[in-house]
């Protein structure tokens, strides 16, 4: 058995960002003193989702990857708990802005960084004012509590990000996020429609998952509200724990070899026709 | 409002040929009387799974795609009830064998052939004793009810195959199948793991997907159960109809022009960037 325990989190943000770091943090070490050696703080959480409207102020949010202070923090908590997280940032290059995240590991290593590649754009969802599509292509890490990949919210709805990672060797897929209602439309409900989506990235993979999402009613430009619903799927898509729409955190424990002796035998990649595939 | 009936189907199969035949004419007659455009039976409903056993006896039972008996009883019965089915069967040619479907529009032509891409191997499912790895690539075809694609079993499995026919087009996927009990560990239930894999296909393509499932048990070679769960799922990954393990029809309308309103809406297409994407 090597056993895995990951944490999903969700909290309000606030234009306070010490008070969102310190937030985070406190979700972290509950986690962490609760047995969780891979813990998933959601998308972007240092701020409001400033994406619902294009508003350039907003860009002055942004910070270089380098000797960025979010993720040094975050490194250095992550040393203290002996755990592993991927931290959201809003990134600032010379002439760019990326939707980004640096993966930490367990002794506070930065392993590197991955950019969005799938920039959404929609009422409420602007990101293409803000983002340029990620350069860096998926990424797969080796950490010390096993391979991770992490795609971030949009990507979560594309089925070749998650099979890129997991032929790139992911066994844990992760997606921090930042969804809820819709402006245009108060009937459209995308939250099954979400969960369904990632659950089946599970099951094609064979591969946990787990996502977590903002929650909260936030006024920037518009009200939208956050839903939640973070949660942890099992390799066959099935939910090991789901939250509501209140912040905290919920755990799970899988066991990497069992699901690796399960993907194997199950056949799925041997059989792979890539000839055939439109890309 | 484009709105087209789907029915799915699940039977039992003997070796007394004509009886499965005149059964699944049964299924059809009932669905198009309830209004059903759009009739899936079952994968290879001819005859008993016979893949359970390597046994070369049963690759007498294929026959060639070219004046089919098989396709022509049902385009005969497609054209009188004005319907559109694929058709499965177990195809020959001078030297290989596939596992076959013949799709079948609603005035009876016969629209053309797919070969099952992904062959599965294992206790249970020895398929790649019998089939060569399908060469037609995938297939949608322009029906009288819409653009349909359909893979044969194992395909459900691969976000690839979906994935391929939703950008060539199609709006509804179809996957005629046999699957059921895996002899080598009782304890083993893939029902819901199946599922899961076809609503991601749905819910991350926006496409209404159904399957046909094989119920009852077959002693070829050994006892095996398949368990029916023939379902509809509409274009994000949620159930419209479900069948347990009894034979039967069940139907589910979906309306083609709010679904292909809410993809392209929704903007996943848009977004790709294959150029990341590993194949």
């Amino acid at each position: 058995m090597t056993n895995l325990t990951i944490a999903v989190t969700q909290m309000t943000c606030t234009w306070d960002r010490p008070a969102n770091i310190a937030q985070a943090e406190t979700l972290v070490r509950d986690a962490a003193g609760q047995g969780a050696q891979l813990i998933l703080l959601q998308e972007l959480f240092e701020t409001p989702y400033f994406c619902t409207e294009q508003n350039a102020d907003h860009l002055a949010l942004a910070a270089p990857y380098e000797g960025n202070p979010l993720i040094t923090h975050f490194a250095a908590l992550a040393a203290e708990l002996n755990v592993v997280m991927p931290i959201s940032f809003f990134e600032c290059t010379p002439r760019q802005f990326f939707n980004s995240m640096a993966m930490i590991d367990a002794d506070g290593t930065v392993l590197g960084l991955y950019r969005k590649t799938h920039i959404p754009d929609g009422p409420g969802y602007q990101e293409k004012f803000y983002f340029t599509p990620g350069d860096t292509g998926f990424r797969v890490w080796k950490t010390a509590v096993g391979k991770v990949g992490v795609g971030i919210c949009w990507d979560q709805w594309f089925p070749e990000a998650a099979r890129s990672m997991a032929l790139m060797g992911a066994d844990v897929l992760l997606y921090p996020t930042a969804i809820g209602s819709e402006p245009q439309d108060p009937t459209i409900q995308t939250k099954a429609h979400w969960q369904r989506t990632m659950q089946g990235h599970a099951a094609a993979n064979m591969s946990v998952v787990a996502a977590s999402n903002r929650i909260g009613t936030e006024h920037v430009g518009h009200r939208q509200r956050y839903y939640g619903g973070s949660f942890i799927s099992d390799c066959t898509g099935g939910l090991l724990t789901e939250m509501d729409d209140r912040p905290g955190i919920a755990l799970a424990t899988v066991d990497l070899s069992a699901q690796a002796r399960a993907r194997s035998a199950w056949g799925l990649f041997r059989d792979r026709r890539p000839e055939h595939y439109k890309i």
